[in-house]
């Protein structure tokens, strides 16, 4: 199911860019253009939803099984102290855009000095793609445990 | 596997008190005891994990799977306007029990002012039973979708 108007639709369907981890028939998996810090990604399913509580419990169970296969890849490729999984439904709850994602933001020792995220970082497209390489070569390698 | 000193593995072994909304053989679902908002709920794998990571991906399916129908519950029962998953690995990444746990956090127009989430709330048990109460209710009639 499409929808015109979602950037993650145009994404899904190659009509807008995207650097893109993985992707098969149902998830897709893509680094933010606007990471909080390097390795910042996204999974999101590639029918249209707009909050995670409209999809079937079973799908979700999938997406997350590759949601942790991918926080593994990032963790080791990007060499992060910590990891932020977040996932956002409603305006209120910070949801920009309204087709259902899940954020993986790696942690770095001192990236924030307060209780918060670190802010948003301007990454060039080769910088992305360069992060992007390496996640890229160790996902490849990488099954379902 | 036990974790002697893990207060969430007390809290699985019934030897410290909480708000228990389901439970099964491999995970338990419990109020937060200083909520965000009232609804705010943990979900936990009862084998004691440090990180996500840490966790097969299967069993990561299988959690958020109940995640999810557990949102739904929560969802409906607070009448919320918003939620947000989070799931936090490390101490970067705010993690201050070391024992897995997946956030779930019912959002209201205008509990904050800020992009941020609302300050904790101290609830009485009396006041976190109550909000259980409806959540189990709706839960106790809900299956997988």
């Amino acid at each position: 199911m499409t929808e015109i108007q979602c950037k993650f639709c145009k994404i899904i369907e190659k009509k807008e860019k995207a650097v893109i981890l993985f992707e098969d028939k149902k998830i897709i998996a893509i680094l933010d253009n606007k990471p909080f810090n390097r390795g910042h990604t996204l999974i999101l399913p590639k029918k249209h939803y707009k909050f995670i509580t409209d999809i079937p419990d079973r799908e979700v169970g999938y997406i997350f099984k590759n949601v942790n296969r991918i926080a593994k890849a990032i963790f080791s490729s990007v060499k992060a102290d910590g990891l932020n999984i977040s996932q956002n439904n409603g305006e209120i709850a910070s949801q920009t855009i309204f087709h259902v994602h899940v954020h993986i933001i790696p942690r770095f020792k001192n990236d924030t000095k307060s209780n918060k995220f670190p802010s948003r970082k301007h990454f060039t497209i080769r910088e992305l793609r360069k992060s992007g390489k390496y996640i890229q070569e160790v996902l490849n390698t990488s099954s379902f445990e």
